[in-house]
């Protein structure tokens, strides 16, 4: 947690942030990593060098039988996976946790994340049960052995049971530990605001950076000049972000498809016009309105928040994901990776000199 | 109100119906024709010969201040145009009534309506008010000057102070008045569903049914083998449906997206594919959680029937659209148009002997 | 290859088929299936009984550098996953097999199929290469022991391997071991169409059918009545269907979104309205205008089928979907699974009376 | 054409533009307007003050039988209007003109845009031919009369008829007339970028900007903090854009619906995050593969620029809706309107000094 954050170097940000200026700044949110960092040198398939992870988020840390969150999602470019996302669309809603790690890994992370939930809701919900989890990925094939298949299901329970409310380590660390933004090394960013709409909310983001080529960094508009080394990967861009929204303020599955779209805001604001290989997919929940799965319910009152009020939530959600973003970048160290791949650290030195 | 109806001929609809087996089973919703009828022989643009019309649908037959109903749309085949799907897709709600009418008049209807709306509630929304009218269209070229812009906005008006809730006129009438389905003489067709669903509701239907070639017509599954004249229409199956589905059950906006594509079901259940040039668009609206207008309001309890309970309704929607689109066919007798165009109406006693 | 099909009972399908009457009709494409039945009686999660299998679909048969195949989607109703879609619906292609299991096998297919596709082409792509496999699902909890987690990678690989061109098996086979339909035991079916629409070519398709309420079935429009016993699911019609179409007519990614429409069409023909938990979700690709992945490719000209030329594929697409649910209704004979749960198969007379 | 632009002020816009920096640099587009501004002080419905208009493009200035150009479409929030969306995204393409207007003129331009259209091409096409206008709008009613009624139909065939390639006028001109952007006055804008993408394509942009609340303005990521008035609107960001990209780049119907995305990636460089009430919606074509229209044309070849090379397209189609936009707020000077409205023009001192 000493790491450093983008309002470290005076970036200019807008609004107010909740405590942590976090996603779990939203009551109930939970965020636990696995991070595999091992192996130096040349890649040898199945061996290494290794630079994987996944992050968990849990929506409710829940307490008894499940509860669903309401939820809407935006695809700005959908070169990548969220698995999940047809349920989503058609329910308006989600069960149990969301998990990001690298492409090549979310067949074993869907898997292990549904292990994961039947063993603690299975025998309760019946063998007649069934669970489609939500698994995000983007490409750590640069600095990562990703065709070796290093995550394994016990790194994916350990995010999973890791997860806790309150400060969000930033960077290398889960899904984040072999991205690359913008050709910084980058990973894994949070923050939060905090919006007067009709009453106090709480909008979250979660990132996991992995976008961007170079000369599109134009942070709060300004081209990234200062000398240094670029990460070179091999297909600048092709990378991908996957951003998750959370929310208390009680928003309906399609105020929520809207405030996911607004996640592309605060991606634009950082420079990118988004890249053709990129994944650029974002989800959208709010905690509002729980209710335990119960197929027998009918008619049930909702909370929700007028239209009217939602231009602060709206910003809030820009606000929030353009800081993630760039606090994925700041808190990630230079790191080398397979055959000696070099994603270099933004230069906090150049950074700090920029806001001054 | 003495024309035939579908189960006139033993056509064997499933479901109980509402009192008059239409859209207006829907408390508070009110439909209005006017029909337009005059002139024969050759084409002569701008003369003639007239077969068009305008159906106005009011949601909410209104009494005060403009309230919203929650809405969702699904387009099965977009070839045609429903003005205000942006604003239904984005706010999950429309304002004001929902006009059909021949391909060429959108724009008349649409300022048409627009006009009637403002005359109704212009003055005490203020000059800063704005209303996006919601027009749908088929094409009724086949029989009509549809080059010669004979429908004018006192036509529309008409239709408009002419709603009525009761029953509705079917056949050509209204909008559908140039309309063929499955090249037979056909137009507007509407048909209603008592549903229980945690709850007793009704889902209604009203379709603007132009659509079909006849080789595809399969009513019940059933080929149509009658002998008789075709509607050779220059480009068969070059018409569209324009279907709108009603209901007091308490769907959110990403339900009535969901019940719209219901429709699509009681379409194929009718025979077609669904052809290329076809505009087969569908809106469902509920009249349930009426809010007025009110830019100030916070949060707001809004009842909910949960997804658990959708089956019945979801098969409402389709029975009341399937019905309705025969419906649309057997009310209409044969009708020549321009150029000495003919379109036949569907061969009552062949109809009722298949179906004996 | 025995087994009885839709037209043994007599069953009126429209429209001439290819040689096989399955998607393997469209050149190039295979299918392969790995079956796992074993065990009886009580549940004993992670023993049995095993009632699930995987289906794999290679689009192209390949024989060296990977080729994508142009794709379109359509989700009628999103209860389900269908692995890939983002990347489908943002690229207009995809690469690699198409791999149907029960819901609770996602994971490990995903990683199977992952891993296949690299042992043959990873090499040759480089470390810098990323796949993102596409997988559907439907529910086989009924009768197999879903949460035990019996389907292993080696099967995946073992469908894969085999996927063959000609006759494809229906029935309790593949991914459809352990799916019901209309509450009558069901599986994967499949049918093709040739079609004429300026120039001859086929369309195929190929079902896991999992969805429907018995008293929704209506093939052809006919109520069944027939007396007999009712698979006694635990939630009726909370099933799904993944529908594939193939075809080699040149079609572009929106134009194949729309032939994936009218697979809800043939769905629809056979009764059902779509029920609220069922995954109802379709995939149309086309073998046509192949080329090898080639980053540096500029200009390249395509051919395409000109939307005025669409309606026989159209309806090749619906019939093709009709038949091969029905083909996977009647090849399917009653299994008992976990708890003694059985799945009746269709009284084979009684159909066959049916259609006499 | 005396009038600033962005680039008189130091903005520093990225990459090359064409030689016009207008959206008519793709070889064919024409645009035309017409302005409507008369009457001073209180508002009186149907007298005025009247600030409206229309803008016409020309996609093709076509010099025979019609040809659709190849488009798509982005609705980042559809709080507004756009007619033939639904036949946009269904078919792939569209015919004839786009027409840009003030919200309460849609219908009215909507039958004179059908009207200039059938007036050239409806005796060629004979009386079954249909076509649906490409009208959108914004809300000009805070200076105009927009309850009043103003534009007439000559006023849409003015603009269709003086429509022309080369220079085309900014600020408060056409649809733009009554239009403000972050609350100062504003209305058309248009820019265009060249690049470089296995080949030299143009990318053109054309916006309606009316849209934005003042303390979301950042040009270039830098805050407004300049003094001066603010338009007070009644409603602050419940405006719209409507953004029109063309290109000559071989892009198909999908690409095009993703170069439609990048419009809001402009957008959300200028600094807001998308407000409510704002329809923001973007439609995107391209003049290559040009073909008449023709109903027995059969496989025929497309060119089409692969995926893999529109990186640079993206950007430069970011780009000029960016510069667009900034352009249409400096070419507008301050406007009285009804009731004493006044819409401030942007400072020009304040802002050439922010870029100094």
């Amino acid at each position: 947690m000493t790491r450093m954050r983008g309002r470290d170097f005076g970036l200019p940000f807008s609004g107010p942030t909740g405590p942590e200026n976090a996603i779990t700044d939203v009551p109930g949110v939970a965020v636990g990593h696995t991070t595999l960092i091992h192996g130096e040198g040349a890649l040898r398939i199945g061996e290494g060098p290794v630079r994987t992870g996944v992050t968990a988020i849990l929506p409710r840390q829940e307490t008894g039988r499940p509860a669903p969150v309401w939820a809407g999602m935006h695809s700005f470019n959908g070169a990548g996976e969220l698995t999940g996302s047809h349920f989503v669309a058609e329910y308006g809603w989600f069960l149990g946790p969301v998990c990001l790690t690298g492409t090549h890994n979310v067949g074993v992370v869907h898997k292990a994340s549904l292990d994961w939930f039947l063993a603690r809701h299975g025998a309760a919900m019946g063998p007649g049960f069934w669970h489609l989890p939500i698994v995000g990925e983007t490409w750590d094939g640069f600095l990562n052995d990703s065709h070796g298949g290093h995550l394994k299901p016990e790194h994916v329970r350990d995010a999973l049971d890791g997860a806790r409310p309150g400060p969000v380590a930033e960077g290398a660390v889960g899904g984040g530990t072999g991205m690359s933004c913008y050709q910084f090394k980058a990973g894994i960013g949070t923050a939060s605001r905090r919006v007067a709409a009709a009453g106090q909310w709480t909008v979250g983001a979660l990132v996991q950076a992995n976008f961007g080529r170079r000369e599109e960094f134009r942070p709060f508009g300004r081209p990234w000049n200062a000398a240094g080394a670029t990460a070179r990967e091999e297909k600048p861009g092709e990378g991908s972000i996957i951003g998750i929204l959370a929310t208390d303020a009680p928003l309906l599955p399609h105020q929520l498809q809207r405030l996911a779209r607004r996640a592309a805001v605060g991606m634009a604001r950082t420079g990118t016009s988004g890249n053709n290989g990129s994944g650029d997919i974002f989800l959208a929940f709010s905690t509002a309105n729980a209710l335990p799965l119960d197929a027998e319910r009918g008619v049930t009152p909702l909370d929700h928040l007028p239209n009217e009020q939602l231009n602060p939530v709206f910003t809030g959600a820009a606000d929030a994901v353009e800081e993630a973003i760039l606090n994925a970048i700041v808190a990630a160290d230079t790191m080398i990776g397979r055959d000696g791949n070099r994603a270099e650290g933004i230069d906090h030195a150049a950074l700090r000199a920029m806001f001054a």
